[in-house]
């Protein structure tokens, strides 16, 4: 019988900055595991889209117009160059995050 | 300030089949949100890769040569035309799995 790997292992006690796991990268999707503790980012502004969800913790999200607040099983998608940070991570636990980022968003762009 | 959209809510109290839900429809992706409530599957042999992970309650997937237990948090990668069914969820609480369909694996493909 196999083993699946998981998502809630392998979180260090101690993150001086956020841990960033890629579990899948293929062409045209990276899948990535995102522990938070605390933290707050840099501003982003990406070239891929961003299907996001939140696992564990509790995150808030700014754009440059507004707020979103996750809880766990909460997701958003987030498109390209849409700027967009990490405002606050609660500090109670780790904050663990599911990213999906993917180059191209129309089906009819194919 | 926008609410996000959940994977734990409108899960109905009876689910006669298994309950699927296109949470994104992209060019060259998919995601699903799946609701399996003791229900087993046929078997399946698809075009698409799936990296599928469970977030609540309990699975068995059977390939053509091994099983896999599932838990809360365990992903797991399924290459396109890997024949698979799920064999086992438990009766006791709604299993709700999230699934990555994708076309391309290998990078350099492109």
């Amino acid at each position: 019988m196999t083993i699946a790997s998981n998502l809630f292992v392998d979180i260090p006690p101690d993150l001086p900055d956020e841990l960033f796991t890629t579990l899948l990268d293929a062409a045209e999707i990276r899948i990535e595991r995102i522990v938070s503790h605390g933290h707050a980012s840099r501003w982003f502004d990406q070239d891929q889209h961003e299907w996001v969800v939140v696992l564990k913790g509790a995150a808030r999200l700014r754009f440059e117009d507004e707020t979103v607040e996750m809880k766990p099983g909460d997701f958003m998608n987030i498109p390209a160059h849409k700027r967009h940070r990490v405002e606050w991570t609660t500090p109670d636990e780790p904050t663990v995050w599911l990213a999906v980022f993917y180059k191209t968003w129309r089906r009819d762009a194919l």
